[in-house]
């Protein structure tokens, strides 16, 4: 019968394919670990040998290593807890280079949309409170921008982890920045917005919320910018990986570095501000509500840590400039 | 100099290291497309004969398939707009079988110790309402418990979109009702819980909510020991692949189908109910917040999407029933 032998010659390549795949599985699944062995002992030679001398032969290897194919079989730092609470075990780590780089890209076309939005959502709520609501926000439309706040950090932090699984250079003060902000949009949702009479200063707390977040959002627009330009020079000076995320970071373009830190400084004072505000309001009993409070101190720890952060890069930078002259000198004088 | 030699050597070794990762994940992708096209012409030669015959040789030969090594290549389910919302286009998909079962073995996990907390929780806020806070919620430990929700539906729906990647055939109606649970996790934590007087009647729909709730914990509790049990008879009987996800279905294991079916129709009922109740509530404007109007519509549309998916599983079941007995007497006619 002629079914009987397209059924023979269908089960008959089923079991040839299932052989192969499994096959395939196993070698590259060998050849997998013995490139990740031979790439972490390189890469702890490099490091040793990089303590002791700056030499630009074993810069350039090392940029080989780390942005080159070779860097899928580096040993990554582990897979947050936070991807593995939302996805369970699964690994995000890209093998090949060119989906590591679209992750990349996604991530930064991500910030650009998201920063825009976050200018524009809070703005937005701000003007038609003064002209159309009479100084008294209505409660749908903060809620719903308080949820789109809490999907949105929560969809940055994703990204930043798995940015840091494939290798990228983030900051962990970034991811913990995003996991605060999240809180408080958690938080911020459990807010009771209330209504009238005397609604300006029953909603001051949330009044403050909006005017910190229209300010992130500026802050977002130009580091976003900044961290671009910064990026692409250092990949052509060959200092960066193209995985780094640097937004935040004030090293590198020296001209723009003098409009950005003090702006980022500026931002983080009236961070800082806006918490100490919150927090006197539930002190004083103005608002007396734990969210304000929490909210409060959400937002001096962020305050605090994104200025220690932003000191952090500014001292790490002038030491890398007096290495960097230390190294030149000795090298003239040999 | 020593130095400079170790230094020419680590370069050597770079060079080498880059050459040979960049040839094994070239050589490594190739092969995974011929084995992905094979493995997608072969299902569908499978499918093809399926459709007209109910071979045993045939069964056994898809079993291998979906269920081997060569399930990994086989065309999946395109990964959902959920993971790319949060994740950006990382891919999720595990090749080796072992991190599949893995992460399989995770979810039911994850899923078994949610339950628990699932019954636990409302029911302890229940019990405290009626013995200790004299029948009015604060609003604190309920938020903390919508806040927990949200947490874990959004967990869930992530792990459920990595097994769809990976293969799983969980239906899609779990994963829009995990949408749907999310949504009102969201919606309820802006929901204002407010306090005396006249608690009860002001925290009717809190109280139906948590409720309902709790009856989700024992339906949750009872599919999982359900799903388990008839996901091994079906791996037993070869007529699943490990990865199938069957929690809610009702296809299997007859005996016990009959205390899950009717317990399943009433915990629907309920739902319903607690949705119809809600409306009214908001409707004749017992409690006249947007918040109660959304959550009941959206219990409305569980309860019915359950109960659609109920009856189409037990119809399939027969069906197929119906279509072995056809065909098993046809063998013996021949």
């Amino acid at each position: 019968m002629e079914v009987e032998e397209e059924v023979k010659r269908v089960v008959d390549e089923v079991k040839e394919l299932h052989d192969s795949a499994s096959s395939f599985i196993s070698s590259s699944s060998q050849q997998e670990t013995t490139l990740r062995q031979k790439a972490s002992a390189v890469d702890a030679s490099i490091r040793r040998l990089h303590s002791t001398l700056l030499e630009e032969d074993l810069h350039r290897a090392r940029c080989m290593l780390s942005d080159g194919d070779t860097s899928s079989f580096l040993p990554s730092k582990p897979q947050g807890r936070f991807v593995r609470m939302f996805l369970g075990p699964v690994n995000v780590r890209a093998l090949r280079k060119d989906v590591q780089l679209k992750v990349k890209e996604e991530y930064n076309s991500y910030r650009d949309k998201t920063a825009l939005l976050f200018l524009f959502f809070p703005a937005t709520l701000l003007i038609l409170r003064s002209y159309f609501w009479d100084g008294c926000l209505p409660a749908f439309p903060v809620q719903l921008y308080e949820g789109w706040l809490l999907f949105l950090y929560t969809g940055l932090v994703m990204r930043e982890n798995v940015l840091r699984a494939n290798g990228s250079d983030i900051r962990p003060w970034w991811l913990y920045h995003h996991y605060c902000a999240m809180a408080m949009a958690l938080v911020s949702l459990t807010w009771e917005i209330k209504g009238q009479p005397n609604c300006v200063q029953k909603q001051r707390g949330v009044h403050l919320f909006l005017q910190w977040a229209m300010m992130q959002g500026v802050a977002m627009l130009l580091q976003n910018r900044y961290q671009r330009q910064r990026l692409y020079t250092r990949i052509a000076l060959g200092k960066a990986k193209r995985m780094d995320v640097v937004w935040g970071e004030t090293a590198g373009v020296d001209g723009q570095l003098w409009l950005l830190c003090p702006i980022l400084f500026i931002l983080q004072g009236f961070e800082a501000y806006v918490g100490l505000q919150l927090l006197r309001a539930a002190l004083t009993g103005v608002v007396a509500e734990w969210q304000v409070m929490v909210c409060g101190i959400l937002l001096v720890v962020m305050a605090v840590g994104n200025f220690k952060n932003t000191v952090e890069t500014l001292m790490a930078k002038s030491r890398f400039k007096a290495k960097m002259k230390r190294s030149k000198s000795r090298a003239e004088l040999n």
